[in-house]
Order: C-alpha cells, then structure tokens, then sequence
C-alpha cells in the first residue's frame, strides 16, 4: 500500500546552480549528493518534512534526464514518487487496474530502494515511480 | 520558514478520468472538489501522508492550465507549492535571493489558502508556489 509522497524528482542541468536556489532561496539544507550509474545521473537531496525534493543532473548524453533537458532546456519535474510497503502488490494492483508498467520487476535505485515507474500514457502524463525502501541495515 | 510540501499540482484534461486514475490504481481516495473561480480551474484533492495531490481541470480556454494543456496535451505536473508558516517573510526572503515573484503579496486559492508563485526562469524550470494556512475557523 502507498503510504506516502517518497520525492518529487527534478531534472536540473546544474546541481551546483539549482542546490544554491533551494538553500538559498527556499532554505533547505542538502542532504548530500550521490551517484547513480545505472540511471546516468548524479542526484542531490533535501529533506523538507519527511518527503524529498530530489535533483536529477544527467552524466551522460543519453540518459533519460538528457533526453528531458532537451524538450524542457529550463528543467522541470521529471517524476513523482510514491513510498510503498510492498512494491510488489502495488504493481500488480496498478496493473490490474489497466496501467503500463515500465519496470515490471522493480530495479536498485539511489539510497539502495527497490524502484519501478510506471508509464506517463497511463498515468495521465505523470511520469510515475513506486519505490520501497531497501533492506539495508546502513539505512 | 517552508516546512513542508504542502502540494503538487496536476494538470488534467479530465478531473472525472483522472480521479478514476488515482483511485483505482493507487489506492487514494478523493477528499473532494473545489472550483477555484479566479484561477478558472476545479480541483480535486487526495491526502497523500500529509501532502496533497492537487489535480487541475480548467474551467476556460485562458485559465493557465489550459494553457499548460496546450503544450503538454497529455497533462503533467503544473507546479510544486510548499506550506510557509509566513508567506510574506519566505517570499522576502526568496526576493532577496534573487527568485523573480510572479506575485509581490499573496492572493486567496483553494481552501482559503493564501498563495504566492515564484516565476519558473528563477526556479530552474519548475513552477513553484508559496502557500500559508487560512486564518478560517472552518480548516
């Protein structure tokens, strides 16, 4: 079941520009910066009351954040991202309910979660990840 | 001081379909639905763990989400609002840092709220709003 709103995911070309503006502008405080290779992109957090604003800096040409950056150059939101407790049930129930999965089986994202996103055409334009927290004891 | 997402607002062609969206394939349950007359949209409201999913239908072919519709016709998110305990302080604060205010001083939006947009060229792309509690007995 989804709980809660787990990150809104932003598409940045710059993570150095884009975390001034948020902790100068807005006043958070970034949590730290991480690599995610698999999805090509270097991620910064801000934790603002329990849900993450998550900035997305592509480190390839052809990761899905470049190929966003190139329809929106000034950045956006790029997904939204719900917090399950069984990411499993919830695929298969948003299955069920006529979605398009993207990832039928969830994949390793940041901060070592099980993630999976569903498809925008079902999801009326949202770009749309279900993730649950990984069983790692670091975190 | 900003202390938490207060909402993410959604553009939709459809309150009707997309709520089924919601719903159905996600399990949340719609908290209801507001016309916004100065903003000439409706929008419905689900309670995400403490942040809403604000979905939009406009009203008018000049409201600003039929606009957005235009260029995403399949709809997206439309903006990012966060909770202010002081709207009036946090957008001072952001004016000095440098953030264009699409509004100086706040209007009234849905639930009595009163609201204030950062214009999205200061705010790498992203159309953010400021928002603070009403004052109304009845919230």
């Amino acid at each position: 079941m989804i709980s809660k709103i787990d990150h809104i995911g932003i598409a940045v070309k710059s993570l150095e520009d884009s975390i001034k503006y948020y902790e100068n502008a807005l006043g958070f405080k970034c949590e730290g910066v991480e690599e995610v290779a698999e999805q090509k992109v270097k991620t910064a957090f801000f934790n603002v009351g329990g849900v993450h604003i998550e900035l997305l800096e592509p480190t390839s040409e052809d990761s899905p954040i470049a190929k966003y950056l190139e329809k929106n150059p000034h950045g956006g939101v790029h997904h939204v991202a719900f917090n399950s407790g069984d990411i499993m049930a919830d695929l298969a129930h948003a299955k069920e309910a006529g979605v398009a999965l993207i990832n039928e089986t969830p994949k390793i994202g940041a901060h070592a979660k099980k993630i999976a996103f569903l498809h925008p055409k079902s999801t009326y334009g949202v770009l749309t990840e279900i993730c649950q927290d990984g069983e790692c004891a670091c975190h």
